[in-house]
């Protein structure tokens, strides 16, 4: 064997056991399910992955977060972990902050317990950041250098890419696009502040809508004497119950608004609508389009703009968390 | 001389001609003014600058350019040219759109056109995102990769850089940050919709609502037999007149609102104010961080928010589109 042919044979061996052995580990904590995934190089399917309630009893979220780790950590070689969070949190520290949805994590080093714990690198981001991100790499997005995702169920949240670039902010805590005014004076919002996007055009405020509406006397085939969610909402407008639709033409009308304000501020190329809600996109999109197109000061916006529902459904967060990891590492 | 010395001296002089020979030429088109200035690599002092009215009796517009331009090109070494157009355009295609203060100029082809007189690259920029540009690299936001640039003055504009990153939009149209709906349903904007910023904070809309205040019978030691400008807007209100300091008071609110809502968006650790309007930031300041502040949702967005006027003044957008071609050539 000449050595040429020998180095080749040697190269081509190397390479191969760096890609059977070199693995990152995606995990997305959802307010009720923890999603981990173990993942090669060069793949987004995962070659291990397992779920598992994100809360158990007293058990504190950390020992959770391990153990799940654990479940997929069989191969060796993990040369990095990358987790999405369902709050807020300062990615350069790897500080969560106060989470609604996981009591008990205020202000705690998640990053640095886990680097302590693995000894290896620990990449953190916010997850609707990261479901951008996650259908920019994978999904819907690929080749859109500009685009806004939004999730628009319980609340609303986004992910902006701009530019080629995750915007995350001097403190990741950019993109709460659910979080503008636009109904001044308006419903309060989850956060405390009035009149915000997710006051009064998410599924908890579509809802809403109609419970007040019944109990100032409107007609509805819905009943305040049983639970209304949005799903119960958007099924009562197809069948053509007038206060029903009218909550999803306000609401839709709203996110018009909004959406005009996204397109002056970031020019994207593509909107990505994910969460519960948008599955509702029949009854909410001709009114949001209606009023976005009415609102924009230029028709030069919409031009070869895109309008796209979520293509990468409850795997946006974990790919995504696996996109940054590869982003972050020096060779991925 | 020995080899090692010969070769030290020689790349010496080499570096030196380099220095010497190597050019690039910004350009900040206004609406009245238009300033051209030559820079040496490694250095933001023009090594010759000049200025002249952008229009001249029937003169083209891009004639006048051109006359600029070789105004400032006695050194044949110029290896790019940079400009700072007032108003929309597609940097990609170097295509300025329908520019407001410089009529007769819809999709004309600007980049193409230098290119083809020069033989040399052209690079194109609206000018308050250039502003945000030159504040940051040489201005008072060095060090500060997320800041927002607002100039206020006759209108509202704006310059984004997010993680270090100007933000352009899929076809250079983001950032009008002064397009964002504040007040629905509000007094017309320039641009035609109602309730925007711009519509309700520019130095116009001050002095509107001074004027439409007399009208309507309300004191002021301004008299709307003469032509009140916001500048004298501030000056009455600084003598303590009523009406005017109102007018303040209410541009102000608004200005908060708009910034607790691009502090939700964008996250950034600096604020920077530009315009003529900026100078009265003793009336406007005050009101703006009051109503921002009862916006925000969470404190953390105020955690070492830096708010500065621009230091860069009128060379801003000049300076901007230097540090555009600096970025933009493959060595600088």
């Amino acid at each position: 064997m000449g050595i040429v042919n020998y180095l080749k044979k040697s190269e081509k061996i190397q390479h191969v056991i760096i890609l059977v052995m070199s693995y990152i580990i995606a995990m997305d904590i959802g307010g009720t399910q923890l999603r981990v995934a173990s993942f090669v190089d060069g793949s987004n399917s995962p070659v291990t992955a397992n779920r598992t309630p994100t809360r158990s009893g007293n058990e504190i979220i950390l020992d959770r977060v391990i153990s799940a780790i654990e479940s997929v950590w069989s191969p060796k070689q993990v040369k990095a972990l990358s987790v999405a969070w369902p709050g807020p949190l300062d990615p350069a520290l790897g500080i969560v902050h106060s989470t609604p949805n996981i009591p008990g994590c205020d202000n705690f080093p998640l990053k640095s317990e886990l680097e302590k714990r693995f000894k290896i690198p620990v990449f953190l981001e916010n997850d609707a950041n990261l479901a951008a991100l996650g259908e920019w790499k994978y999904g819907i997005g690929q080749g859109f250098d500009d685009l806004i995702y939004f999730t628009i169920s319980t609340g609303i949240g986004g992910g902006v890419i701009s530019g080629g670039h995750l915007l995350s902010g001097s403190h990741g805590l950019a993109a709460e696009l659910g979080h503008i005014t636009v109904a001044p004076n308006g419903p309060v919002c989850p956060c405390g502040q009035r009149g915000h996007l997710e006051a009064v055009a998410s599924g908890t405020a579509i809802a809403r809508y109609v419970r007040e509406g019944i109990s100032s006397g409107r007609k509805s085939i819905l009943s305040i004497e049983e639970y209304i969610s949005a799903r119960a909402v958007s099924q009562a407008a197809r069948q053509g119950d007038e206060l029903c639709l009218e909550a999803f033409n306000v609401a839709g009308t709203y996110l018009g608004q909004a959406m005009a304000n996204f397109l002056h501020i970031f020019n994207p190329s593509m909107l990505i609508f994910g969460g519960g809600v948008s599955q509702s996109h029949d009854l909410l999109f001709p009114p949001m389009k209606k009023s976005m197109t009415e609102l924009l000061m230029n028709s030069a916006y919409q031009k070869n703009l895109r309008l796209e529902l979520a293509g990468l459904g409850d795997d946006a967060g974990l790919l995504g968390a696996l996109a940054l990891a590869r982003q972050k590492l020096p060779i991925t």
